[in-house]
């Protein structure tokens, strides 16, 4: 098995205990900001500060292109990828409108899409190579390229990280991607492709079954490498922007930066990013449970509990960015809301009934 | 039973088609959007027009007493209701740290809290009596008082108008106003007080019996108001802020504008405005599924799905503030993102897979 050196750092847990105990004394019922309280403690533990600044937001939407393409399991033509970034780059798609309302930035990152694109202020272009192969045939990619595409996303974090960078979204754009991602989902978890294979961007009942056979082949055909280890698993039935969005992943929690996972295609590489260092789960926020078949499970996998249930299965980030606000609300109702004694407000009282 | 005169208006039949033509024409999977796609259509039936704005959104956060908080029923004294506004009126409070986060403004009125407050700026003074009577001993107010607290909201929102309202939010404070609401929502939907009554700001399990049978008591002493129509059981058994967000309700729906509706007080006051002019549930959106017992019926009878579900059982408007940056996207998903023809971007593939 592949050595990758990943130093996550651990939870911060005196920032937790302090936003725990903050938790207490805020003038609410105990508890009854729900899954806002727990993130507020959760984002003190990755960041090491009750106050984490979150205004610098950035969206990694990675694009690649896949060889499984060319086997029927897409309801979209593979040269969907290439317009769509340049509907990303022209600010006309889902996730730039988005990201518009909520106050976050794009980063659009060309990983390995089949097509020369000109030059743009706004895209990153670090091809690995023009998409991967077509995984029921053989490897996506080599261990090697697999390691390069680990890198860009590594390396994308870090050229943000100068600009500012409070929390990390992600996002992808690749025609194929639910098959790879599926597939990587199976090789890394074990799961039957009859339960993670979903309908993607819409295939019909025939383009489904095209699709589990081809994640299935896939998995034959590519089971020595996928026994040898995570990154060996991500290069043999992966995809070139799914291994750079776990590198953003990890290159994120090694920077206590907060990490908001989007669906489907994210969550297959947050499983490959714990696979290789398992303590990047705790860097984790799931933004939203996909409709694709397959996400719970991921999920569950993840011990993960997604904010958002609104039937999405975009991709792009969309999922991630409709989250932040509520991260950026826990937080905020940590550090801005009154507590009990600042604001005269009188505690929980024993209860005792009037008589009749 | 009560003639109230409420002219709603009929849904945008023609904007909703239109907004269902063009969600089909932009640059995704169609349906990809999930429940957004949904919100954005049921918005432009409401206002009339695909590019509703949504900036001025106000919170109308509505505070009274509970004779019924004296019987044992709330893990807080009654005194928390006047504390609470203070809070609010300091900017402390929950609600209002939310408000600050997704850009709306909070209208805190007093419709029957027993304090007396200092003057201030942010404070509409619109009590209609010191605290509503003990349901389990009688009626909470006079039917006359009921209107007057309807009109209350009605008034609140046309202020609110000549400022500039997009869209309304419901939010309440009153110590044992669970209590109330569930009477009102077992009143009007003759459920059963044992699937109704929850543990509202967290009381043990003796205080729940008490609720349960205050409750239980409430509407057999008040069996004869209630059997005469939705204001008189709103009188028999409601509370003044509760009546007042009927108000709100009634009157914004009368306007066109969307309410999104906060969780399970305001959940019982939509359940009243319905029952008065069962027009209005075409332009409420349930902001989430609060913690409390029996939300879920409240959405259930009300045939609305909430967006969120994060455990919150705070009120104030708390949910509903989550909420309004969701409503906000979907809105301008319709209208900002380019269209496949604009894009340049190849619309769904007929599959023909390649051969081997």
């Amino acid at each position: 098995m592949l050595q990758m050196r990943h130093a996550i750092p651990e939870l911060d847990e005196e920032a937790m205990r302090e936003a725990t105990s903050r938790q207490g004394r805020l003038t609410k019922p105990a508890g009854s900001l729900g899954r806002l309280e727990e993130l507020s403690v959760r984002v003190a533990g990755m960041t090491g500060r009750l106050d984490a600044p979150l205004r610098d937001a950035v969206i990694f939407t990675l694009a690649a292109d896949h060889g499984v393409a060319a086997e029927g399991v897409s309801a979209y033509p593979r040269e969907v990828t290439a317009q769509m970034v340049l509907n990303f780059l022209r600010g006309g798609a889902a996730i730039n409108v988005l990201a518009r309302e909520v106050g976050a930035r794009v980063v659009i990152a060309d990983v390995g899409v089949e097509a020369d694109f000109p030059d743009h202020a706004a895209l990153r272009r670090h091809k690995v190579r023009l998409g991967t192969g077509s995984i029921p045939r053989g490897p996506a990619m080599t261990v090697t390229e697999a390691e390069q595409a680990i890198e860009v996303g590594g390396r994308l974090v870090r050229e943000e990280q100068a600009l500012g960078l409070d929390i990390a979204l992600t996002g992808d754009m690749g025609i194929g991607n639910t098959t790879s991602s599926a597939a990587l989902i199976c090789a890394l978890t074990r799961l039957d492709p009859a339960v993670v294979v979903g309908r993607g961007t819409g295939v019909d009942d025939e383009g489904l079954a095209r699709k589990v056979a081809a994640v299935g082949r896939a998995l034959e055909v590519n089971a020595g490498a996928i026994a040898q280890g995570p990154v060996e698993a991500l290069a043999a039935v992966g995809g070139l922007e799914i291994a750079g969005l776990a590198g953003v992943i990890l290159e994120a929690a090694e920077n206590r930066k907060p990490v908001l996972i989007d669906g489907f295609v994210s969550g297959a590489a947050a499983l490959a990013a714990a696979a290789i260092a398992p303590a990047v789960i705790g860097f984790l926020i799931a933004a939203h449970r996909s409709q694709e078949l397959g996400h719970s499970l991921v999920l569950d996998r993840l011990g993960l509990r997604p904010l958002l249930d609104l039937n999405l299965r975009l991709g792009e980030g969309t999922g991630a960015a409709l989250a932040l606000p509520i991260v950026r609300a826990s937080v905020r109702l940590l550090n801005e809301m009154a507590t009990f004694g600042e604001a005269g407000v009188s505690e929980r009282a024993i209860m005792i009934p009037t008589t009749e």
